[in-house]
């Protein structure tokens, strides 16, 4: 069923999106001032169920693309990913009926949301990465055969760039980087336009709505002073992502960042509270793998979240720093996103990781992990 | 009139287009080698004076663009260019009535034919630099109000990218250059797609039938045993191109170029043959500024031609070595590359370097040079 998202649902909604973006997919503040701004200007927003997409219907995924170290600095005016949508239906000689993320993240569940306030286009509740990657290629949409080109890139001085690399999504990724990184290091696209019928076969249902779900159970059981992971826990138990592993606790002792080759790539440090254990993460925009005392806990593409110690807010990687005293978890991702064909595309090899996939509820040690 | 070019003319003119390209617009043996190809497939190819291009005919412009260092080892399987045309012919909903180079070069000059010879299109007898630039923005169709966007560019995976920057060349010439770096360090390109009328107003012309005439020039004279330089001169006169001025002649001392942000830049220094004098130059693929003991003898956008010493052969930037016997000549430019718009956009200025634009043939001293 459709349903209306407000102003007030933002918050929560950022929070949620955040922490599926798993350390990436933007900031959840700029992200929500900037849906903010447009639902102010426009109205709010009409988000439909992919099962209610009908099969011949034209969506078009909208998004930012950019090293968080840069898209935290370098805001969009407003009105770059419309004119990244109208683009690309221009090209295709066809009008969309909706658009949809392809990644969730602080900013890329809002950007569609910017788009579907502005256009009045409606916007689906799902996407192709159930989480954020930081590569184009790396879409449920690929995996499942949908193309990502044609696409359409457009920056801040009104530029615009379309690229179509047929069927080679990686290819399209590394042109449209160098395009991204010539308009300043961030960028509006639009990309993987499909019909509904394969919004259905493709995407991964309801990351919209799970997002809100996810970042309202953490403000209630703050409000309610409870413990904000378990809630986390509880509302993540009955979907797609039901296992929830709560990995580390302790302090950020060094984090290691660089804005290179239009991401942000690094490693972090952590140390437990009783400064027994050390946790180390690597990132490329998002977190890919969580590794305890040298045995890894948890890898892409499962999640690994971090959040504040207290409130269970969700710490993007751009904006760790040391000392912060906090949580890490690892989430499950659907089933979707772990089949071979899948872990081809995202999994660790594609990071460059040396460890094999292993589901992060596989490991039948339950670790106690003092907070 | 319109003429037809055969495979028979393509060494005279791959030596002149190249002599006009001043260092830059491609190696001749390889531009030389993709005509004749295209040509033994397709048979000769039309090419139209510009005063006989109907003021509403569609004219749309294809090049190689890259670093000539890389451009002279990455050679296109051939298509590309057809490739980057029909792009932007379907981009614009209008199909082309003919193409034309965008600067004179070995490869450049040749691309077009390319072109002509597989479509069928004829090739309008003019181009956009009257030599050749490093940069896309840097064309007399730009300079006199032409915008170069939208613009194609097409690499050899078949993948294309298209490029609207509105009236912004420069902001134009940055994406394209980021696409083509990432295609590889060269590919093929159509932009400046204009008409008839703007071919007229716009273009440098007749530089086509120049390159033949300066490049038969050459050989001719070399058969006859006669200098070359002088021939080359002679030719020249009763040109756009009326002055040609001897500045140097004697051996590379040292050359230091590296291919570095899409383009191949560096400095030659050359030593008389007496050990007397020494001959600076400074290129960006293009040579840009000859000094001579100190002296600003040439500099952009009057040409800076280096040549064997005993046979006139132009020497492309990127195949300048140690030892080379060189005749160095500084040629003037056409009345239209001088004007304070076009030294707005390709005066010395704009390549970083401090000194006025000096006309070559302003120098009372007629240089005295021992060969």
């Amino acid at each position: 069923m459709s349903w209306t998202l407000g102003p007030d649902e933002l918050r929560d909604l950022a929070r949620g999106a955040a922490l599926l973006g798993t350390g990436g997919g933007g900031d959840p503040h700029v992200g929500r001032l900037m849906v903010t701004e447009a639902m102010r200007r426009h109205g709010p927003v009409t988000v439909l169920d992919p099962d209610e997409v009908a099969d011949d219907a034209f969506v078009i995924p909208t998004a930012m693309m950019g090293a968080p170290t840069v898209m935290i600095e370098k805001i969009p005016r407003g009105d770059e990913a419309v004119a990244a949508l109208r683009a690309l239906e221009r090209h295709l000689g066809r009008t969309a009926d909706a658009t949809m993320p392809i990644e969730c993240g602080g900013i890329n569940s809002m950007i569609p949301l910017v788009v579907a306030a502005t256009t009045g286009l409606p916007v689906v509740d799902a996407d192709g990465m159930g989480r954020a990657f930081p590569e184009l290629q790396m879409e449920t949409f690929g995996v499942y055969g949908v193309p990502g080109s044609p696409m359409a890139v457009s920056g801040d001085h009104g530029e615009l760039v379309l690229i179509d690399t047929g069927d080679d999504n990686k290819r399209m990724e590394w042109l449209a980087r160098g395009a991204t990184i010539r308009m300043g290091g961030a960028a509006l696209i639009a990309e993987y336009a499909m019909t509904g019928a394969e919004v259905k076969r493709t995407a991964v249902p309801r990351t919209l709505s799970l997002g809100l779900s996810v970042g309202r159970a953490i403000r209630e059981a703050r409000e309610q002073l409870r413990d904000p992971v378990s809630a986390l826990a509880e509302a993540l138990a009955p979907t797609l992502y039901a296992h929830l592993r709560v990995l580390f606790a302790g302090k950020v002792a060094d984090v290691e960042r660089r804005t290179v080759d239009g991401f942000a790539k690094g490693r972090a440090r952590f140390t437990s509270f009783d400064g027994t254990s050390t946790l180390r993460t690597a990132f490329q925009n998002e977190n890919l793998v969580a590794e305890v005392d040298g045995q890894v806990r948890a890898i892409v593409p499962d999640l690994v979240c971090v959040l504040d110690a207290e409130s269970a807010e969700p710490i993007t990687t751009e904006t760790l720093r040391y000392g912060q005293r906090v949580v890490v978890v690892g989430i499950s991702t659907p089933a979707l996103m772990r089949t071979p064909e899948a872990l081809a595309v995202f999994g660790p090899a594609c990071f460059g990781l040396d460890q094999p996939f292993i589901p992060v509820e596989s490991e039948a040690r339950e670790w106690r992990v003092a907070r």
